[in-house]
């Protein structure tokens, strides 16, 4: 019997979703066993619909173009699986035969991988889990594939946006960051800074109640000093009753579509304190830039799918890829990968923990750079800055 | 006596001014007849203050990383300038054997540029503009340094946000663009698309009246078609009566700070079609990008500052250097530099002509695409979309 792969992907992209699918390819190829490795055309949906696309018969070169598209190219769905629905899966996947079923995608994908872990069981079909979200918050595994590129894109246009706010500083830019309720990309904007006073200046996480009086303290205190203040604030920005500070403008069972925090912060800034300032909404920009891909977000997206099939192939089921951060002598980055029961993270929400963000809550702490640094793949690129030059050395205000 | 060359930037930053900037060292130190390139610290304020920094000093490889800095490496400044400022910065030039003056800006800048030359007229100092905006709005030249990087960021970062909507087609995404009056870079959009269907599926220019209704209409259309509909809409979109569609959020008399047209359209399509939709605004992190920098926008760019020299060199002054694009037989691209009377282009805002905007102005033509298409610097990216492939091949519903 033929020994045939199904890929699916899960809820919204992230720049190497296409890259784990990339891994799952090339690990089919060098196995030698793999007869198909079907896509699931437009997500779980795409299953029952038995919209299944052989990707082997695609010629290398155009699989290696998966590295560079962002979104997923098989398309994702956010379907709501009933009880019957699963139940109709085993037999799809027997008439198909399939035998691997690789689900890739975030917490809710989880729960989905779960249920048809469970369906699939008595079938000797092996049922695994490819992790994937930019907003970080898989549990147990260091990290999830997709956000360290969206770390290295908030990180390398906050330093560009701050340099723009530096040349011209005449205002207030509130920059929104994605990640629902988890501050992780936020965060990120840290590693834009390469020494002290560099932007970001203010970073918001949902992590802490959200304080409009201390943010605008903190706001007028900076400005007064700088004259161009760049702030980050996450989209999910809650205030002390846990509600958000802006309604959400859109829900449905499985997504929220948050209210615009930065443009809020903004006006309140313009409003309360008389200072100009601004928005920027990079959401979907940020998690489809390949431009800023981190390289080692990528390769470890192509692990985790070869991982996952390996697995797979080994009678492992209902099990998801997770990554190990490795402790080493000289404190360089390192990991492995180990398999972690998939009913230990379905559904769970993991955020930042309070050792990464500082008393005020306003900020990150050290700890959470040396976390999250080696992520994004490297240095941001350098700038030069004469204004800087001069006032350091000539002196004089800005 | 030395000649001294002063440099002076002005307004809003681009991706490449500091590429101008580099290229007027260049040509200084190739000339073997300038003694220091000042730069103004902090736009024209920094000549009233004297706040100048000879960047000869510099090493080559520091230079180099003005190719790859955004924002303005030597500050700008939106002061307003009064005639005793201007009288006073005669007796500056000549203490600091300031012989030539480049001014480099948009619009604000040019005019500033010819009150400048009026005083230096009969005191032997040449008084050269370079221009830049990302807003593409200054006359007579047939673009401007910065717009083809801004052009490149909307067109690759439309192409990315498309796929990305594509990929789970269930909602409408509004995406602002920058350019205040003009819609250049809203039009510039349109080179995402490398075949029928492709993002961006609607285009609104602030020079047509916008359309409630119409638009509502269009996005409706296109979203029962589709599921997933991208639109770009300009920031400086007016109604039928010349007002802005979003009031302003804060207003100076150089600067305007527009309301959030995205966000007031996405919230108009959730209200009146029920429909789920988000917006975008990547406003600064467009115009400081470097990772989407047109390369044929920083050769120009460099070209220009080399040419605004030379012409000062040349005892030019009154003049902006203007690219003027040539005829060629096989419709390659090929441009000249012109110096052009700067009172012909002092405070003049060139708009978009009515041959590059569709007769229901919600697109632009194909004319606006052959015209913009070179000043991005080559192809976007290639992408794959087994989804697409499918649903050709295969058949079936999204």
């Amino acid at each position: 019997m033929a020994e045939n792969v199904l890929v699916v992907h899960g809820g919204g992209p992230t720049a190497v979703i296409n890259s784990s699918l990339y891994g799952v390819l090339e690990e089919a190829k060098e196995s030698g066993r793999i007869g198909k490795v079907y896509g699931a055309i437009g997500g779980s949906e795409g299953i029952l619909k038995e919209r299944l696309l052989d990707l082997m018969q695609f010629p290398e070169e155009k699989l290696q173009l998966l590295l560079q598209t962002p979104a997923t190219a098989i398309g994702s769905s956010r379907y709501a699986l009933e009880q019957e629905d699963y139940e109709a899966m085993v037999d799809i996947f027997r008439k198909h035969e399939i035998k691997y079923v690789l689900l890739n995608g975030g917490n809710g994908t989880m729960d989905t991988c779960g249920k048809i872990y469970e369906v699939c069981k008595d079938a000797g079909i092996c049922v695994v889990g490819i992790p994937k979200t930019i907003d970080n918050d898989i549990a147990i595994t260091d990290h999830t594939p997709g956000f360290g590129s969206a770390a290295r894109y908030i990180a390398e246009t906050t330093a560009e946006v701050g340099a723009d706010v530096k040349a011209l500083p005449i205002h207030v830019c509130v920059m929104e960051a994605m990640g629902r309720n988890a501050g992780w990309i936020t965060a990120a904007s840290a590693l834009a800074r390469k020494k002290p006073g560099d932007a970001p200046h203010l970073i918001y996480l949902p992590e802490r109640p959200f304080n409009e009086e201390e943010f605008l303290e903190d706001v007028k205190r900076l400005y007064e000093e700088k004259g161009g203040v760049v702030v980050v604030a996450s989209e999910g920005l809650k205030n002390g009753d846990g509600e958000p500070i802006v309604p959400p403008i859109f829900k449905t069972e499985r997504a929220t579509y948050y209210g615009d925090v930065s443009s809020y912060l903004a006006n309140l800034v313009i409003q309360k304190l008389g200072i100009k300032a601004r928005s920027e909404k990079p959401g979907i920009c940020g998690r489809a830039s390949i431009a800023l891909q981190s390289p080692v977000d990528r390769e470890e997206a192509v692990l985790a799918g070869r991982e996952a099939l390996k697995a797979a192939m080994n009678g492992e089921s209902g099990v998801m890829v997770g990554f190990i951060r490795d402790e080493t002598e000289d404190g360089s980055y390192r990991m492995h990968v180990e398999l972690i029961p998939i009913k230990e993270v379905m559904m769970y929400e993991r955020i930042i923990p309070e050792e990464y963000i500082n008393e005020r809550g306003n900020d990150v702490t050290d700890a959470f750079v040396k976390w999250c640094k080696p992520l994004i793949g490297g240095e941001l690129k350098d700038m030069i800055d004469f204004k800087e030059y001069y006032e350091e050395k000539e002196g004089g205000s800005r």
